[in-house]
């Protein structure tokens, strides 16, 4: 009985597939904050050329560089694993898949782009990158790809995380990386929030103010910036992860999945896996494709689909996405990665023009979920990832209900061995569900600006 | 360039290799306390019957069971690395590569055995295990293994690597198992100790003896003790990551390797990536192998070839070994996992017939040499495993400088996600080198017993 479908490294995609392609209806230009279309050239104290063009391509195969394959090959193709122990648990009939990303150096999909990223930065001269993280996983992988290149690298964390998961910032030191907790008094932007509230947990929003700025301050040029979600780029360079898992759930002898699950936070491991399925849905497949998220964060159950900033202090450009309002401050839950109030301007579109069917789940089912998955397939997951494996269950147990054999794959985007304390509060009682009031919503989406065309 | 061999899954070894079969002096046979030579019955309170068999056996080749490998497939082949970055840092003209082992759930190459060991266990009808940690890789992977069979664990971890690391316990607690710091109250041997020295760091010899005895003091016979190295069967387990490493060795077009370079505390590890390239040496190739150990814990490199007890309280047989005495009380350094007083009687008997060639090395060198290869490489390895990585930088540094090719295996026997107290310590300069006084070994070995014979 197979388990495993190994790819051989041969098979290791060569190109990346670009969504924008094929989208139905065109995606939405990003604005300045003036209103009017951003220009790619607006973009490059940020960030160096090959990536802006990757942000404006719309051409579908989009090669790889060598330089990058021979590290991602270090532990690419990652396993598709069908988790036979936890059908069992679950006494289904649905065939469960789950993509393996936890088994990279940073334990997270993250390494995908940061790799590709800290690349061309190199290519272009750049010696610094900054950024921001939130639970951790995308600063850690920053700072892994920053050192294969020989990159400086400066990590603005969310100060909630940074205080929960002191020992993210050392594996960042082991990489050679620097990280501070977000809002920092190195910025302007840091230093406003702590005076109107000194004990600010921070925010995904907050920290990339201070890691945009800090890129900015740098007139030498050689600084850039460097962001693990949101935009186009990102998206592009996760699809690594469903172009292996087609190819692996075709050695099983499977077809296409009847149900796709992730979790989404900015939308970069959701994207990943699902957009070279959505490309398939296109196309005329029938896939029930899902993004999770979190029920106190949720942008695309229950924000606006509007031009927003990404960042709170309103520096960067306006995006078109799902978004819960820039100045949004979700409570301090564990699962960080997802605690961001916009979404990916592509899988937003995708979400827009009906492709997708997304659903919040609150942190206790998630944790419990986590737990039963530790116990049957024995990944600890991180609290990201339990969205997907809680939203998976809930499908599994529809299938029994419906006595329907269907098959799932779900993305398994990182392990939780630095976000164990949730885990031991989780078993202490100590996590509570922290749904979103309608007053906070309206409250945080009357910060929307009132630029840009109504969507 | 390749730079990772996948091994097909349908290459994933089907039968452990047993070096018993080749050693060219025969293995000597374990005694009872009393000098006699153990008969493999007065095992059968601990062990189920398959284990004892296999302890016992001098069958070349075994079957590994379907289940066994159903859960194996999850992770394995794990990969085997070609270490680019790495060589072009040090600059040799050696080619290095690396068994990546820190894949597996649990994070090490310990779920190798855990789950065969689960499994025969749960065959014989036992329905729960104990068992003791060092650093808690061993008892980690146990919790895993025992969810995977719905079996109890209880586990008793060194106190010394409890108190520094909280979050194995928390690991332990999501696969359902329970871990107690050791010396504990809960046993006679454990009481002992405490009423001697309230605040002993503990040992992995205390924590064995604790573990036996809770799996002795259950006189239903439903309770049975695993141990996670020393023991012939857990070699044989472990073999399968030599096994794999020839094959894919081989897709690198490369024949045997010229040295071989592995960690050992208990011999696990070391056994398992070495023992089938030791069957090559049997037959004539020159490879160099070389176990390597922390100078403060240097069991085969100062220690004594003799009968020995496996734990401090004399509970378990004698063991023909490398033993620096049962009482040995190592030095509290980081790598928990190597802080044993004795050596695996197949390692042992490899070593006292000139088949190694074992080294010490410091912690300082060891955590110098982990963080190069974090920076280069991007594994953060576990300080058990920074002992090997030592080793190779000398011998890859000797390769330059006798501008001499050569290939150099060793094991990345696991990741050190939960050991960054020690990387942080490092970084603040609290990480001290505590080699072994003469003394103090003189007095550790006047502990031997004086039973069976001179070796």
């Amino acid at each position: 009985m197979r388990v495993s479908a190994t790819l051989p490294d041969s098979e290791l995609p060569r190109q990346w597939y670009n969504l924008a392609a094929d989208i139905p209806h065109a995606l939405l230009p990003p604005l300045a904050p003036d209103g009017s279309v951003l220009k790619p050239e607006q973009l490059s104290a940020l960030f160096p050329e090959t990536l802006i063009e990757q942000e404006a391509s719309s051409q579908r195969w989009i090669d790889i560089p060598e330089e990058v394959l021979e590290i991602l090959a270090r532990w690419r193709p990652t396993p598709l694993v069908r988790a036979r122990n936890f059908e069992r648990l679950l006494n289904t009939p649905a065939r469960i898949y789950y993509k393996n990303e936890s088994v990279s150096p940073a334990g997270s999909h993250k390494p995908n782009t940061a790799v590709p990223q800290a690349y061309y930065n190199k290519l272009a001269g750049t010696t610094r990158l900054t950024t921001e993280t939130g639970a951790g996983q995308w600063g850690s992988a920053l700072s892994f790809a920053s050192a294969q290149f020989g990159l400086e690298c400066q990590v603005f964390m969310v100060r909630s995380s940074y205080d929960k998961k002191p020992y993210r910032k050392v594996m960042m030191q082991t990489w050679g990386a620097s990280c501070v907790p977000s809002p920092s008094p190195h910025t302007r932007a840091g230093r406003k929030i702590l005076e109107a509230q000194p004990d600010s947990p921070g925010s995904l929003g907050i920290a990339i103010s201070e890691a945009v700025e800090a890129a900015l301050e740098d007139s030498s040029g050689k600084t850039h910036y460097a962001l693990g979600s949101v935009l186009n780029h990102v998206m592009l360079h996760q699809t690594i992860i469903g172009l292996e898992a087609k190819r692996q759930l075709a050695l099983f002898g499977e077809k296409s999945p009847d149900t796709i699950v992730a979790c989404v936070g900015g939308g970069s491991n959701f994207a990943g896996l699902s957009f070279p399925f959505i490309k398939e849905k296109i196309d005329g497949a029938n896939i029930d494709i899902i993004p999770v998220e979190p029920a106190s964060c949720p942008s695309m159950t229950r924000g606006l689909y509007a031009y927003d900033f990404g960042d709170t202090a309103g520096m960067t450009p306006l995006l078109p996405m799902y978004t819960l309002g820039h100045n949004f401050m979700p409570s301090p839950n564990h699962a960080g990665g997802l605690r961001y109030h916009g979404m990916a301007p592509l899988v937003s579109a995708a979400a827009k023009q009906g492709l997708l069917r997304p659903q919040s789940i609150s942190q206790v089912e998630c944790f419990s979920a986590a737990v039963q998955f530790a116990r049957s397939e024995g990944i600890i997951v991180a609290p990201e990832t339990s969205h997907a494996v809680a939203q998976v269950i809930r499908e599994a147990v529809r299938a029994r209900e419906e006595r329907r054999e269907k098959v799932i794959l779900f993305g398994l985007s990182g392990h939780g061995l630095l976000d164990l304390q949730g885990y031991a509060e989780y078993f202490s009682g100590d996590i509570a569900n922290t749904p979103l009031s309608e007053e906070e919503l309206d409250s945080s989406l009357a910060s929307l600006p009132k630029v840009g065309p109504a969507l």
